[in-house]
């Protein structure tokens, strides 16, 4: 496996466009994206486990339960299309209908996802003249669809791999937005791969599923989820290898390391770019009793507010570590915690460790914040990624309508 | 029942003293309690559910789990002796020989509590001095001892109130600080109540559970729990009413419900000085399936960074609120959601209503903002206090240790 130039139009038959349909008011950011494959695609879909779901989340539902193929996505940005009632779910079959329509498909092969404000009606016609620019713009505009899709991000996610299966070149690509609202119960902010591999849809949802539990669902800005979170994985088998069937084939597991490191990468894209964040926080919890109590002991540490101010204020206040654990729900005795910052041991046996305030200091003023906890319960680890909270969270919140 | 001037030296017996231990480097601030009642007093209490509990916690669960009688309360701030090991426990346990030893108790008479900076071993000498200096001032000093427990709190939190019990007057009287590390999960925080009312160990502990439940529990700063919360309650009989056995004697109701006011004032006045805060924030959620699900939806919209932010940039974003409700796990469907701001109808029937921005914007600038969202399910409900987050929370947060 290697990483490769490109994103979602490096597998073979993809193209894609971005472009300005001018959702936002006063803004000249691109705002729609169309993502095409020549041929339908195997797809499997991984969405918000929010109550309140956004239309176009209950429109891709449905359509993927129909065939399991999809052959064109569109998504908007600006509006969330969320809270919206009849009208929303209106207008979120009329943007399937409208890519349909001009590309010739059916609309239960059309996924669309929305992000931005909830609550607020899609200016419709807007979007639907930009779904027909983006038609006659699709080629090989990967870049554009990743910026398009961007709501406060800072800058666009984007990745692609490639991979030998059975003697077949076979690639993964793929783009993500985030910034805010992110703490994924289930999937997360939206996220789109495209790869040519030949693939069944239930070998394909597994490995979304399971790669989305170690990946986006690992990650956390603020501890909100949205009510659009949406993953969206679509193979169009032009690569030719024989078929994945099931995950108990040998290859199911390469293209699962692939789709995986696809999926890391743009989780940790997504922090690093989190409302306000200076630094990537990455903490790796070992020695828990089972892999849930890892994962929500890592996740708790990196949504801890306190933690986050005190890695922003390259502060080494560790014992915010320790009581975030603590509340986490995971399962341990502090008599058997060991607390590392990044190499250095803080805390042991239930005692604090006496360390050189200088050498702490210097960690905490890189860009990157490695936290390992060891539960000292069992075999079982987890990671997960959050940022710092900063006065810039403050900024971009308080004022996102207006 | 009536609000009285004081607060845990109004009921009868009880004197305290809030003294200049030292225990902060550079600080004149008052940082040691003592709370003493001239006789035994029936003591409840409820603690942190933090797998790391401080030493005082530990210590104190211990000492009630003896006689559940409590005749003197030390504690300290600036420093939360957790994760501290051995040493921790042994200088807990010479706070209480400290106290005892000069106040002629036996050491399991006396409750301890810490709250401070984790992880960093007591300055057990100074605390020792402050202790006898503290015994040798008890008197009528409720407000010192509100002053020496607080940390980044800005103002003391203290009441009392009066009432009738079979002809008898009643008093009970609390203090309370916060104010960071607020999202309690059992107990919250350190509270102490006083009262001089003749009441059973378990219809004194089970109306402290169920207050606790409602005002305590009800609360959160920053979604931290911390592994010092304790709230003990303490009831010297010298009122001399006639005994409350159990919760089915009437006049227990009329205690508890003096309780509950003690409680919610005492919570509500930890989330008005959250730590940068600059409004209280009410959320009533009514037509719940269950009590519980009341409760998480109350505290979710409470806890969102999202809906604080909005708050504290008067941004009526009520699509906030209705995504922490949806990410809640409170059983609804957004079709019957009602969400109201301060009376201004934002969303009903699954659909957004047009509203005046300016009444909004009005409604918002005030210092209390009141969130009402119906669940459309059932007839439970819940209050849930909280504040906004500001730019002084990551000031206060980004230095705490410094």
């Amino acid at each position: 496996m290697k990483q490769i130039n490109g994103s979602i139009c490096a597998p073979q038959g993809f193209t894609a466009a971005g472009v300005h349909a001018g959702i936002r008011k006063n803004s000249d950011k691109l705002d729609l994206t169309v993502i095409y494959s020549q041929v339908p695609a195997v797809s499997a879909g991984v969405f918000t486990t929010n109550q309140v779901k956004a239309a176009p989340i209950t429109l891709t539902m449905a359509h993927l339960k129909h065939e399991g193929l999809v052959q064109a996505v569109v998504v908007n940005s600006g509006n969330a299309n969320a809270c919206t009632g009849p009208l929303g779910m209106q207008h979120t079959e009329q943007m399937a209908k409208t890519v349909a329509k001009a590309l010739h498909l059916s609309p239960q092969r059309v996924a669309v996802a929305s992000t931005g404000v909830i609550g607020v009606t899609l200016p419709i016609d807007k979007i639907t003249q930009g779904i027909e620019l983006a038609i006659v713009n699709l080629g090989d505009k990967g870049e554009d669809a990743a910026k398009a899709i961007m709501t406060t991000d800072t800058f666009a996610k984007q990745i692609a791999i490639e991979m030998q299966i059975d003697g077949k070149t076979v690639r993964i690509g793929g783009i993500a937005k985030g910034s805010g609202m992110i703490h994924p119960n289930m999937a997360t902010m939206l996220g789109f791969i495209t790869t040519d591999a030949v693939i069944s849809q239930s070998a394909l949802h597994y490995a979304l599923i399971k790669a989305n539990q170690r990946s986006f669902n690992m990650i956390t800005v603020d501890g909100d989820s949205s009510t659009n979170d949406m993953v969206l994985a679509m193979a169009n088998g032009l690569a030719k290898n024989t078929i994945i069937q099931a995950s108990d084939d040998p290859n199911w597991d390469i293209f699962y390391q692939g789709l995986l490191f696809v999926c890391t990468y743009l989780a940790k894209e997504i922090v690093k770019d989190g409302e306000g964040a200076t630094k990537l926080i990455e903490v790796q919890v070992s020695g828990a009793a089972s892999e849930e109590d890892a994962q929500i002991a890592a996740r708790t540490v990196c949504r801890s507010p306190l933690v986050k101010t005190a890695v922003f204020g390259e502060d080494a206040n560790w014992g915010r570590i320790a009581c975030a654990l603590g509340a986490s729900g995971a399962d341990f005795n502090s008599e058997q915690l060991r607390i590392e910052l990044d190499g250095l041991l803080l805390f042991e046996n239930g005692s604090p460790l006496l360390f050189d305030e200088a050498v702490a200091k210097k960690i905490l003023q890189q860009k990157n914040i490695l936290i390992k906890a060891h539960l000292g319960k069992g075999q079982s680890n987890a990671t997960a990624w959050g940022c710092d909270l900063t006065y810039d969270y403050i900024k971009i919140n308080a004022s996102y309508r207006s």
